[in-house]
């Protein structure tokens, strides 16, 4: 038996419209915890540099001198990014690499689409 | 001289691309803003219900109901979300009625969609 991707538990789709019916509360909990992860400038930005990288993939260094924070703090907003599942994480040796979570910025966009 | 239509500063054009390049501290401050206005659920439900009501629009005494909340927690969550420029805002007589600003959900998600 050989162990799952480690990226696996990420890849879930997200989520219900908002411009297609009422939601309901665990809806809405889905797509809020989401919209609140992007609610800070320096995640919106930290999620800007990761998408504009070679790969849609940064080191952990290569992230904070953009940003102007410490790596602490950078890797503290990296943590609510994953735990939001918009960003997935790995350790290569000695840093972090973390990269967008494929698709959930398109699926978080049809959720604000028209219909 | 007329007054300019009271919903005219809201009706502004949002916002530069999460996937587009680097985002300015600018940038990202106009987006973290819409972002965090929709990161709670009890919002995000009530923008719902927005959305799908005729018009798109929808009294504040018919969205207290639906959320299960007070109406000045409703309209709390309401001044937020018009402070975001998400919803629009207009007295008619006894009560409030909220409307979706036109494009401006489109264009929040034209801010996630790969490039």
């Amino acid at each position: 038996m050989t162990a799952p991707p480690v990226l696996q538990s990420h890849a879930v789709v997200c989520c219900s419209p908002v411009t297609a019916g009422v939601l309901d509360d665990a809806q809405a909990e889905a797509l809020a915890r989401m919209f609140k992860a992007l609610g800070d400038p320096n995640r919106v930005k930290l999620l800007s540099i990761i998408a504009a990288s070679e790969g849609q993939e940064a080191c952990v260094c290569d992230l904070t001198e953009p940003v102007g924070l410490s790596q602490p703090t950078v890797s503290h907003h990296m943590k609510l990014l994953v735990e939001a599942g918009l960003v997935a994480r790995e350790q290569r040796g000695r840093w972090a690499y973390f990269s967008i979570v494929p698709g959930v910025l398109d699926s978080l966009a049809g959720t604000l689409v028209s219909r």
